[in-house]
């Protein structure tokens, strides 16, 4: 009945920043179910997970289930009569559209934010695959991919128009209560507030409240993550 | 029980080119719904339609409905007994998202490729008020707006990038079959197909097939549509 989800970790422990793993946390959360995090440093995956390259992997019962969304559609499928996290398939379209926008819009814009900032959070094994693995994707050093988050927190605001819009006219991206697209646009802001120790978003901005929102739920999972910085 | 929906055209009146247009037609036909369009320029909405600034505007039995979004949802509330548009609160959220990412990530794109070609497809009246309220926009000539089709194929495709992803993974923006949230998007490549002719897509794009698959909806409503080019 055991439910482990290997945990993407920094060099403390502690420090949870994965954006699909956090997307994970929230709907294990979301279904009501009671689990435990294994935390696991970047160079450690493949051991600890019998072969899987990125996490979150879930261990549910001894059914493995690897990536966030598969992740979420299992609970869903496995666990019918608890609160749905999708509850119709064009809920399941809308939260691949909002997994494959955050990819395009928001990931890369991460990256060149905090990319330096992760590689400094890691032990010293994961340090040296991290820089090897980003600079061979950025073709730059990460000195160089990082601009900072002061110098694009502009930038980041604006690519957030569409999630403050839609915030205009629905309390939730699921609609009047938080659904697994809420999940996935929280994990991706739930990273850089993790690395940076908050989010560089106006305090009455409706998407800032949206993510307050998040971090609340589920008894607080979000608030209580430790940050870095 | 008359459903009169006025509907953005040319100097042509049979050319309508729309984005919000389109998605009002998509949603009436999606209904079942028999509907008449009178064409309208812009220069003549105030008139024709006791004062609305902007088309479409729904005349559903003498209830007026204006804003296509706000029209899908009057067509779902009050035919509960047809096929729904959204059919979850949470696609109506969805809709919403996609409404605003159109808006943010489409239609600036889209007003570059065919801004100056727009106005050379209306009425004298319409070419003045148009190159007027657009130029003060932009804060630029027509002329200086538009890069035209070409230049911009690419980004445009690029821009594509999360429709792409998320057809991997289903057949529609609503899932299984097509709902409101494919109209959306639908309406602002239609816009864009109805002024230069086409749209500027590889045909074994995943998207150009989703589009080609739109058309062909509802007795090929959108295929049967008048193109300037």
């Amino acid at each position: 009945m055991a439910l482990l989800l290997y945990d993407l970790c920094g060099r403390d422990p502690d420090l949870r920043f994965s954006p699909y793993c956090w997307r994970a946390k929230l709907a294990l959360a979301h279904k009501g179910l009671a689990f435990e995090t294994v935390p696991v440093p970047f160079t450690r995956i493949r051991d600890v997970t019998e072969g899987a390259r990125t996490v979150p992997v879930l261990d549910d019962s001894g059914r493995i289930v690897r990536d966030s969304f598969a992740i979420a559609l299992h609970l869903d499928a496995s666990r019918p009569d608890s609160l749905p996290l999708f509850g119709h398939e064009g809920v399941v379209a809308a939260a691949r559209f909002l997994e494959a926008w955050t990819l395009a819009a928001l990931h890369p814009l991460i990256s060149r934010m905090i990319l330096k900032d992760i590689h400094d959070a890691l032990a010293p094994d994961d340090q040296a695959y991290f820089r090897e693995s980003r600079e061979a994707r950025f073709g730059r050093t990460l000195e160089d991919v990082q601009e900072g988050v002061a110098a694009l927190a502009e930038t980041f605001a604006a690519a957030l128009a569409p999630v403050r819009r839609t915030l205009q006219h629905v309390e939730w991206l699921g609609g009047a209560a938080p659904l697994f697209p809420d999940y996935v646009v929280f994990g991706s802001l739930q990273w850089l507030a993790a690395v940076h120790g908050r989010l560089p978003l106006e305090p009455d901005d409706p998407v800032a409240r949206w993510f307050e929102n998040c971090l609340d739920l589920h008894g607080g999972l979000g608030r209580r993550a430790k940050r870095a910085a």
